[in-house]
């Protein structure tokens, strides 16, 4: 009888999302493990007990999804897991917390829609945040001209820095984003943007984004009023605006969905694979 | 492919009740995510998990059941729940906590087998706790002429006001039951008498309630001895004792089961139910 | 319809074991119900919650399994789990923490395997932790002459006691084995040898194992090196090595994840099955 398919949702926060564990049954997933308030220090008996209890060819039935509010934790949790694997003895592990990975790969496949990415400017707001490092890092590999935009100019070159480490021959540029002349000059001759930042808060104005005569696409990933991009609607799906696409963040949300459950079912398909930004960006691609 | 049936089970205690878990599976869910310690600060985000991850003709396969120890608390869940819905984002939602409303509508659907509710004098012993003030509810609501009993006359009084500002027309006088005096006087002519009480204290002695000459169903609620009507049985069911039809908590518990799982198998069928006592009552009702 | 297998896994960890809940799905468990951090206060009310949800004819169809890294723990959730029930209204209960029961009973098979127990002598070392004293037990009730080794001589003595009291005719004797005397007496004559001390800790060398003349066949439980045999590999599964039939922890890990199903899926033939190491043995042995 073929082995059941069974994930280990490992949430950081104090209780496992709800979000998460139910696209995981409309996944496929039929039996969910979900445990809160994982640690870095706690997830290795967890691991284990998802490495050693299947043959070789049953271990691919059994997968890890990490989730939670925070990213930076998520991303200590899936190191460690990886060092807790050895040899064939392993289950493949998608790294979701705060939909960081998929909300990006949606953002970037909705640009790639209009633009062709290697050929392009992009301005990347509230580029130090989780999603908007992702967003960055998956522009840059792909050959974009990326520039991130932060309140902190330092903040957005450290950045730039920890990308040009993973990503080879990325063009990337920090910029201060806080002052209309900060903005007018990461805008110029930019073809995509896309903002990440924080809920509520407005990072670009409708008059500043209208006065870029390059803008092809815009992408606002904030679904809470006030919205990153004044002027954009959270329902936006390739709305044209001023000559621009324009994307919302519920616009985008379906795509991000589907992007979600492919990633999941993609699991279950090997014992071995790692999904974080780049795989799932690329298996959003592919739908 | 039809979507699963998801139950969110959302428990004020520290470990989500085994008892509604085991009814949930019994009923058909397919897929329980179980949270304990649920609170009002935190209840909004497992909510949103619920709303935002099925597609409107989907969304009827995902409901919430309130449950835990403490009704107050199962309240405010409810009312913080109802407040995070909008517009057609809504999942349909059962309160069960400490089976209050189950065993509240079991109660007066054994008394209305006996009387019609309309014409009848009810006296709802320990009528100011969770159970005996839905009780006394329902019996207001289908026209009965309800007396609350309690120790506290202030009590009793504050639970008729309440009920009176729920229920239009609502027939209602409180009762100091602690005495034989104010037990004689609130048990004149009444035709249903339930005990709602606490576990282990009598509330009414045989000899008391057989000087009535006028009750035709009595119901005690407490399964633990001592019981809350002297001479009651805890497996009456529709027991004749003194002219009068008697029923004991494991009486009822086989139609309180019931109700819990007809009302489950009813969240599944709309995306929109909001089930307390009244809406329990009238599934009980209809079985 | 027939109702659905549940299982109520009463873990004492902070963390429901992932390991016990994967054998339970791929032991054909339907649902399970995972409770941590459960305590001889808390588990009363979760036991109610399996025992007065489903009639008598499906009781069969719930059950529990005791576990977590503490096996006082599990013993003293299974006393008072025993406590609770009366009469007919219960449900079968497995007890595996730290997979003592099921550890025990692979080590006794595999020696079984190559030594009439009733005539073995047996030296087991590590005797006085959980597991070891499961070995003895299991031993002593088969009639071998069981020596139970200990770098203390009380608590060996101890263990000796306390497996007299529940095992009548029991042939046991304490040694102090942790000096190359003392494991030199323990060892005169003995046919098995198995060791069962803590993760990392050598208890015998492989001087003093190739110098006995009598060992048929050595058991060591501990996987992570040094191993407690030392010589032993803990991939042995029965390989001659000087003469005797030696077998590792993995080794002797297939038979133990075999009798760990086969206890679970006897839960649930009946309603009143309390497995503990002797009756998990047997299951075993009927393998």
């Amino acid at each position: 009888m073929a082995k059941q398919r069974i994930l280990l949702q490992l949430d950081s926060d104090p209780q496992p999302s709800v979000f998460d564990a139910v696209v995981a049954v409309d996944a496929g997933v039929e039996h969910l493990l979900a445990r809160c308030g994982v640690t870095v220090e706690s997830v290795r008996d967890l691991v284990h007990g998802a490495m050693f209890t299947r043959g070789p060819d049953d271990l691919r039935q059994t997968a890890i999804f990490i989730g939670g509010s925070d990213v930076a934790k998520g991303e200590a949790l899936l190191a460690e897991i990886r060092a807790t694997f050895f040899g064939p003895l392993r289950v493949s592990v998608m790294l979701d917390s705060n939909g960081a990975n998929t909300t990006a790969a949606a953002a970037v496949i909705a640009a790639e829609k209009h633009v062709r990415l290697a050929d392009a400017a992009a301005l990347v707001l509230g580029g130090t945040g989780p999603v908007g490092e992702r967003v960055a890092r998956l522009l840059a590999r792909e050959g974009a001209n990326v520039r991130v935009g932060s309140r902190s100019s330092q903040r957005a070159a450290a950045v730039c820095e920890k990308i040009a480490a993973a990503v080879s021959d990325a063009q990337l540029t920090p910029h201060a984003t806080d002052t209309p002349a900060g903005i007018g000059n990461a805008l110029e001759g930019v073809t995509i943007v896309i903002s990440a930042g924080g809920a509520g808060v407005q990072l670009l104005s409708a008059a500043a984004r209208t006065a870029s005569q390059t803008i092809q696409v815009a992408v606002d990933l904030n679904a809470v009023p006030p919205v990153g991009l004044e002027g954009i609607d959270p329902q936006d799906r390739g709305t044209e605006r001023d000559t621009a696409a324009c994307y919302g963040a519920i616009g985008v949300g379906g795509t991000k969905m589907k992007i979600h459950k492919a990633a999941l079912r993609r699991l279950f398909t090997t014992n071995d694979a790692i999904l974080d930004a780049e795989e799932i960006f690329e298996i959003g691609r592919s739908l």
